[in-house]
């Protein structure tokens, strides 16, 4: 599948976004610790002096590639701003679901979670982490204050709130992935739906039945 | 630190309880990937044959090194059985917190990290890996169970609600050591006392109200 990809290259494709590609099926075949840059060069089915054109080091290229999936998260995945706050949050919780067969999908979170154990050796991956980590916080904490500030939501202090909340979701998929345990994402998906956001919207209804009763 | 310890050891210490100690010093000292017998063998302060004498490899070591650090937390850490349910969910919640300054234990989870992402290319480290998901999950089941039987928790089906807690606190905890970031792991555990738990009073108090009222 990886090397089919660069069969659909055509002349005008941005160079560095095929390599993002490239290095998202070599990481998912051959996990961090093992990845070369002949690796990513073979999935892109171009030589390796391409890649050293572009990146000085595998490090520099995997920052990039960090920084490529944060911006395809928040451009192609974020449920749109204008839903509701009860469906925005449901759909950003089903966003993390994977299917058993999405054998590439979990590879590469494998592999991201080899180089993220480096983050404390490695003063640039660590950056790139901690920035992925305020944006996806900043995200559903921005979710919540509109469900909050709309009322639709009961009065939560967002910020401790995403941050659970984005533990929760690391943790499933971690241990689905790690555990080789298909039933851990989903099932913590639906424990947050509808313990979490039944919460939010259950205290934000009795907060509404208090004012106009009161 | 690690190598003070054999000064201390007596002549009747378990050797393989030596080796573990010493395994837990190296593990955090030089990570998992770098993790060599003759590190562990340095922190013992003995030769890499006493270590091969008991282990016929470094994979069969770490084996029973993780079903070492289960047992440890069964035997030590668990709050008793005979708390009631709420503190002794409270207690437990607590147990995942660390201080910063716990840099061999941060190091440890780090380096563990580090195996857990081997755990779908290796049978013998996925099966230690399951067997630590199952007990830990069960301890939080045990407890929920408890609390729903004696009428303090509120009747919630104690699997996915494990499933969710395991995930969560592996969530902070993960996040805390590759984000260098000390504050996830207490504002995750304050986030689940004060939410989830309760969430769990609330709504067994609002039910036994039910009962004597109608």
């Amino acid at each position: 599948m990886g090397d089919a990809a660069s069969d659909e290259s055509s002349e005008d494709a941005d160079p560095r976004e095929e390599i993002m590609e490239a290095t998202y099926s070599a990481l998912g075949e051959h996990g961090y610790a093992d990845l070369t840059m002949q690796h990513i060069a073979d999935h892109l089915g171009k030589s390796t002096s391409l890649l050293h054109y572009h990146f000085d080091t595998k490090e520099d290229l995997l920052v990039a590639f960090i920084d490529h999936i944060i911006s395809k998260f928040r451009e192609e995945h974020l449920p749109p701003d204008d839903l509701p706050p009860e469906e925005r949050l449901r759909e950003f919780l089903d966003l993390w679901v994977f299917d058993p067969d999405e054998q590439e999908r979990a590879a590469m979170h494998l592999a991201l979670l080899e180089l993220r154990s480096r983050g404390p050796f490695n003063e640039a991956y660590r950056e790139q982490l901690v920035r992925s980590d305020e944006l996806l916080r900043g995200t559903i904490e921005e979710m919540l204050r509109d469900g909050v500030e709309s009322g639709a939501f009961e009065s939560v202090d967002p910020e401790p709130t995403a941050r659970m909340i984005a533990a929760t979701l690391d943790g499933a998929r971690t241990r689905q992935i790690t555990l080789d345990d298909p039933a851990y994402t989903p099932t913590v998906r639906d424990e947050l739906a509808d313990r979490l956001v039944e919460q939010l919207l259950a205290d934000a209804e009795a907060s509404a039945g208090d004012e106009s009763g009161g």
